[in-house]
């Protein structure tokens, strides 16, 4: 092993928002609403991920989306696209969204009418993973270009997820990403956390994803 | 095109660190020290271009490298193992590195003895592009499988950086990434911005990477 030094560097960057949180749940629950909250790395699928979820499920769930982004509209834009609610939330620099941006959030959606809620988040393994949004679930996209290692450098992302999607599978044959070893590093972390390889792209592997989302809306309403 | 609303969040996370900064490059220039921030998205190759930067130039610069991490030491152990002086900055949480912080790790790494000093920062396209952090120059990697319309939605990073390198050109085939329009997307939002396409795996495109180094490193010591 090559010899280095470690130094240290503590701050806090958190914010209590964790009531208003709990403020945005039982407001969804009220109105019978899931909010899932989507985080991963910019460029790892997303909104291909959204959009081919949205056309399996429109017909079954009232679904709107919340897409966050920095300054651009183009993500809003390709989901309202698919004839669904959407609305893009520009955060000002920020680099995550925190509860009372989502409340913000929800309100001009207007969640009244809406089964499932999914909140686009910016694309960042870091900040978001810090703040509760006040969804019920969290999902996190990894994808196979990023590197099977990324459960080692953004431990928290990982541990704050219920879920894990592994996307771009089609391209495997083209990059050294081992799904063994990324879901051994994930159990470490996260213990019995769900994660299922897809191809936003092919379509493979999304039947479980619609699976574990439809049980999930269903359970959220019944508890 | 489909119907959405636009809500602009405005929150100021800017601090002044600027001050701090320009002391970071006064002492770098008395030091004759050429401090590069290298910044991208997780998984975009930063690690390997470096190793392999290293390879090709540890003969005619005294490199030094600050590699910041959450929490992970495995790219400070990548880099020290190419037998280069390497600093692991763990930065607690935080999702990028300020000046001060970029001074602790300067001290650290010791660079009275370093002609040329990389910061490798948190892998996150939003948060490091606020900061400076007191280097001489920006470089950032954006990589094929992210998608060429990274420069419209995270166009603060590809605005203060000096040179983008376009990374995994080696997978160019499998991707729908369009370098001519990527370039300029990345013109518009900085006229003049070098970009150099590269495969850090097969070595292609490295040689003008070198290149625009070394001028970079002349021009420091001669300015």
């Amino acid at each position: 092993m090559g010899e280095f030094k470690v130094i240290e560097i503590k701050k806090n960057v958190l914010e209590d928002n964790d009531r208003e949180a709990d403020k945005v749940r039982a407001k969804l629950k009220q109105e019978g609403t899931f909010l899932l909250n989507l985080m991963s790395s910019p460029g790892s699928g997303k909104t291909t991920m959204l959009v081919r979820t949205i056309r399996a499920l429109k017909e079954e769930l009232r679904i709107g989306v919340m897409e966050a982004d920095i300054d651009s509209d183009v993500d809003a834009d390709t989901i309202a696209r698919e004839g669904v609610k959407a609305v893009q939330i520009h955060t000002g620099g920020m680099c995550h969204l925190d509860a009372d941006m989502t409340r913000q959030g929800l309100v001009s959606l207007d969640t009244s009418d809406v089964d499932l809620a999914i909140l686009e988040n910016v694309g960042n393994l870091v900040c978001p993973a810090e703040f509760d949004t006040g969804a019920v679930k969290n999902a996190m996209i990894l994808s196979v270009p990023e590197g099977d290692d990324k459960p080692l450098k953004y431990p928290l992302m990982f541990s704050v997820c219920d879920v894990l999607l592994i996307n771009k599978t089609d391209v495997l044959p083209y990059f050294d990403f081992d799904i063994e070893a990324c879901r051994e590093r994930v159990q470490r972390l996260h213990p019995g956390m769900k994660v299922i390889p897809i191809s936003a792209r092919t379509g493979e592997g999304m039947e479980e994803w619609y699976d574990w989302l439809r049980g999930e809306v269903a359970a959220w309403r019944e508890s």
